[in-house]
């Protein structure tokens, strides 16, 4: 069986639309006959339920312009998966905006009024804004076609801690971190602040404070430093000078998630900016913490190979991971591992 | 007991020399007393067996610019799991170059002629050269002051596998990758070169090359595209085009690795350039992946962050992470937690 390309479009006759489209879900009735997406002429190509494309095989229909080869490899690995569904960027399939290949549900078609997953086809040296993120799915081919799918979502973060530190507790800033000696009793133990540096029993004797929690604190009068001026210049200077700008974006998320009932530790072991624990009743109660918190800059593109490295990384220790994109307010910004 | 601070070293009596040094390890015999370095001063300023240090207690002396408050907490550290140490910087006590604490194997001392780590202690945001690295143990303090222990060392990477494409395999270039129809039988299966796009029983009919992949096979006579002109230049132009300077860095390590009896594929899913194979006979005898190669420019400096990152998802997977530097010649580093 033979097909027509024209203007980014390839036709086939009457069989063609009750063999394709009408037992399998390609394309779309047109007259007669049916219309397919050069993507979706490829599988047929490839499947030998064409013959041929204008005299193109599918070697040659696949080496041309016309058909998008990352596009095919995705269309073809979800085909096997056993879903029906549609390349966009034909006037009969809607475009959704990000997307490129829309999926329906299993035992559905085009004819269905139900969309499973909304596709976004990336290699993996693509950049993609994190603007463009939060309701499609990428699928990552890598230099050696396989796929990745990633899962985005731009979830609700709260939780439900509810400690507020005493006020004017008195602190050392060394060089980068402060250490309060024998701090209130709850401040670790309740809030979660610091680390121990030594104890004696229950009792904290010491407590470090990363600069960013000695930052929130001083903000919040809970902290006061025995600096020569104004503490919260002091923390702030010394803050930008170990981390540059990158501080104040992480003292904003650190403060979000304070204000949200969550409380946010160092995630270095995960190579995040944060480790979260929606609900703290004491730490000697912990539970684990749920997500790992990375803090991205306005405008910030993502590298699929770093997306996929982070959302390994938190699939591996159970934990969520979660972007949050810092502009005018904070949004955020979730990636999971999919399989479709 | 009181000690006195001049020029960068500390001194004490007859007492303090047999308490500290004699029976547990601290500092120097000078004459009857003892010297000591700041942060053995500390430590025992922290522990209460000093009580002063030109008049200063532990809280002073810390805050002080005498003590670098980083090597104190991993100073600190390493006393509590059990080992003697001594910190560089003092003239009784030999500078073995990027080393700040010498620690001796549990149960021995300065007195001893052994070494079991030398220790470099960075913060989280600090940048340490690549070349640097390869017998030291790195101790990074995050922001919280907890420390991570990361062993590195200068592998031999090489391999057994024993596999020579055969020539002038005929491939179409497209986008990003090259498709090889009806390659030879043993390309994939013995040689581990490409990815089946789709096979007839055991026979792969056609195979998708990496560009890194296909840029080998060239330069190796093995492989012939349908180009305009230069093969070599054409895919070496592309490889380009998709991925800039990294491009050459990876096929040079890549090309290396072959030449080794290795075989790498893409690390992509782990975030890295490859997942290397040393000992490939077939492709459905394959064992798992050995080590996790990440290819770095020449003067790289790591974020110890990213550093960690990478150790703990390999370690997540049972690879060792390895990364092969790219100045004149190749030199391979790697990196593992360790637990001292």
């Amino acid at each position: 069986m033979d097909a027509t390309l024209s203007s980014g479009v390839v036709r086939a006759g009457r069989q063609a639309r009750e063999q394709f489209h009408d037992a399998r879900g390609y394309g779309d009735p047109d007259g007669e006959g049916v219309r397919l997406a050069p993507v979706e002429a490829a599988h047929l190509l490839y499947r030998g339920d064409l013959d041929a494309v204008d005299g193109m095989g599918f070697r040659e229909f696949l080496a041309s312009a016309a058909c998008p080869d990352l596009h095919f490899l995705v269309y073809k690995d979800l085909r096997d998966r056993g879903f029906y569904l549609s390349p966009t960027g034909v006037d009969w399939v809607e475009d959704y905006g990000q997307t490129d290949l829309v999926v329906y549900p299993r035992g559905k078609g085009p004819w269905d009024d139900e969309i499973a997953y909304r596709v976004r086809v990336v290699s993996e040296r693509a950049t993609v804004p994190a603007a463009d993120l939060g309701d499609v799915v990428l699928a990552v081919v890598d230099e050696e076609s396989e796929i990745t799918y990633l899962e985005t979502d731009r979830p609700d973060v709260s939780g439900a801690t509810d400690y507020g530190p005493p006020g004017d507790t008195p602190g050392s800033l060394l060089d980068d971190r402060v250490l309060v000696w024998d701090p209130p009793a709850d401040l670790y133990e309740r809030g979660f602040y610091g680390q121990p540096l030594d104890r004696d029993g229950e009792t904290v004797e010491t407590l470090q404070l990363s600069l960013v929690e000695a930052a929130y604190l001083v903000r919040q009068n809970a902290l006061v430093l025995a600096t020569d001026g104004d503490d919260e210049t002091a923390v702030l200077d010394r803050g930008r000078t170990v981390e540059g700008d990158r501080f104040d974006r992480r003292l904003r998320v650190y403060s979000a998630l304070r204000e949200a009932g969550v409380v946010p530790k160092t995630g270095y072991k995960f190579g995040a900016d944060f480790r979260t624990y929606a609900d703290v009743e004491s730490v000697s109660e912990l539970s684990h913490s749920e997500l790992l918190v990375r803090v991205v800059p306005d405008g910030h593109g993502f590298a699929p190979r770093d997306l996929a490295l982070d959302v390994r990384l938190a699939g591996g220790v159970r934990k969520r991971m979660v972007f949050a994109l810092t502009a005018a307010g904070i949004e955020w910004l979730s990636a999971e591992r999919l399989t479709p």
